[in-house]
């Protein structure tokens, strides 16, 4: 097992990893005291994995389960409001806490329902895809989406425990962990080259569920978040460089209607046209860029997504929330490991979304 | 004027308070460079002062109005989503910014939106009620009603400014303005015993609308108020005095179904009924439970309110979300000027509500 803090001012928190922690869920939400539990799941996970946790929280405080229909067309307001609703029902109190299991939609859902239940209760994250445990688990972002766009509405709320059981991988269907990989390959090229080789040599054990690949690369990844989270907690400078890869990776799911591509591979492909980006601003060689596509495919993810529309990319980027005022900023990479913030000029964006395979 | 500057850590905020500040509502709204403002209202305050608020703002950045249907009923989370909806129709960003007109369901409603839209962005509260002047726009608490109760959904979300205009107070019904002294009695009950009798000399002064009067008693409570959320932001220990009278308060208001009693009513008669619980603690003398009661009648605010039933008040108290597993903390009095926190046996309890005519 490893554990990695992450220091907030006034409410550190500590994520832990490994196999077979679910049935020690106990250990980690005992010291909360609650006076309730309310475990949020969904469809597909629920059925998986809800018993187990329920058991091992079995005397702490009255628990019950509650299941979101599954997937990202179900994250808006209402799933949130149904949250919300069975806590009610729940008789829950400030004292109560909020148990996240599953993927990223359910921790942002959950986590936003906690947000906002009291003006705030305390949560625990139990993700269950390698995403959520590398990515939407550490950083206190939570949120549903609105017809104008992703996580448009939402809060920052930090859990007062991640636990990331590496076991629930394996019934994680191949296309969600590469899916997964993506973000871990975005950690190395924004803050880690060691880090990023290391993936690229690793990539067959972790597409293969080896458990001591998986928990090294959580560990890493969150701690390469967390330190960046810590340092900037409102996203207002440093960490926006977590979205490398991702203002393509929006535009491209929200081109797609959200259903053809899942996020992690629309930021896999996004990971390969910030790296064009960046060598056509003069920063990163042509072999590096070669280097990340290559990275990309072996992680079982698209690194390149034909005959979308140039035109719609470029207004959908000019809408994400990111975007102020209308300019587009973009993160494109120094070198593989460093990141930085960059405000692009049109020509080059069109020269990368032509050459990218965009109409 | 006066200002009041409330010290909270990272984010410090002006409450500015006088005559005339409506129309330089631009001086303050400026130095935040926004990209887009929303004005949000209700339906009673709209056709008094947005026209003259949007005029101050004018040249800023491009301005809308939205008018919520006014009142407490329809302080629920689809009025939250409408003001949500407007800003989305305004296209805002994460540099606009919202400007809550209006009393304290506007601002605790439109507070709320602003601290989930886009996971928060910047407010300031120009209250137009005496109760939201000294109260419900200093502390950060936003939020919207459920069925179960009130406040059940929100955040804290701390405003940018306030901007506190004495004269919109002219256009108050006088039933509203003493509302509003029940909180001004309540921090001066709490706090500040000079303060208290300051208020009842002042009370015929204040319920006329005299500027001067007005401004001294708006400025020390927020005073007061912005001193003990400043030591304790996220309500976890001393903030909790400020509930003074509202343990009672909002079961008068649960009992009667929320349309009969205004806020500040139900509070007035909630501090007499905590000065005769204090009393039969051994806390409080009569003779400052008699002064109490007296000055809430000087204050237009009913002192008691008879027949509601004794039964259902505790399920109400129960049921409150400060109640921890089913226990009931009031705030009592130790002396007029200082309020604690205590578990409050059962048959105090009962003989209080007893006396004060519930059945």
């Amino acid at each position: 097992m490893r554990r990695v803090t992450v220091e907030l001012a006034g409410h550190p928190y500590d994520i832990h990893i490994g196999a077979g922690l679910l049935d020690r869920l106990g250990e980690f939400v005992r010291p909360l005291r609650p006076s309730r539990l309310l475990i949020a799941t969904d469809t597909r996970v629920g059925p998986l994995y809800a018993a187990r946790a329920r058991a091992a929280l079995e005397g702490l405080a009255p628990v019950a389960v509650f299941e979101l229909a599954g997937g990202e067309t179900g994250k808006d307001l209402h799933a949130a409001e149904a949250v919300l609703e069975a806590l009610f029902a729940l008789n829950a109190d400030r004292k109560s806490v909020l148990v996240a299991l599953g993927g990223g939609v359910v921790g942002d859902v959950a986590g936003f329902a906690a947000a906002i239940f009291m003006r705030g209760i305390r949560f625990v994250q139990v993700p269950t895809t390698l995403l959520a445990q590398v990515d939407s688990s550490v950083g206190g972002k939570t949120g549903v989406n609105h017809p104008r766009g992703k996580n448009l509405i939402g809060a920052f709320h930090q859990p007062q425990a991640v636990v990331a059981d590496t076991d629930t991988l394996r019934t994680l269907p191949a296309r969600e962990l590469s899916a997964g990989l993506a973000e871990v390959l975005k950690h190395g090229l924004l803050a880690d080259a060691a880090y990023f080789e290391q993936t690229v040599r690793d990539l067959p054990r972790l597409r293969a569920c080896d458990e001591q690949a998986l928990t090294a690369a959580i560990a890493r990844s969150c701690e390469i978040k967390a330190a960046i989270v810590a340092r900037d907690e409102r996203e207002s400078g440093e960490r926006a460089l977590l979205n490398l890869g991702h203002t393509f990776g929006h535009a491209i799911e929200a081109l797609t209607g959200f259903d053809r591509w899942l996020h992690g591979e629309a930021v896999g492909c996004g990971l390969c046209l910030a790296a064009d980006l960046s060598r056509r601003l003069g920063l990163l060689e042509a072999a590096a860029v070669a280097r990340i596509e290559a990275a990309v495919a072996a992680a079982g993810l698209p690194n390149r997504i034909e005959g979308l529309s140039r035109a719609a990319a470029v207004e959908s980027m000019r809408g994400d929330k990111k975007a102020e005022a209308g300019e587009i900023r973009f993160i494109v990479l120094e070198r593989i490991g460093r990141a930085i913030q960059r405000t692009v000029p049109s020509d080059a964006l069109q020269a990368t979304l032509a050459a990218g395979g965009y109409r």
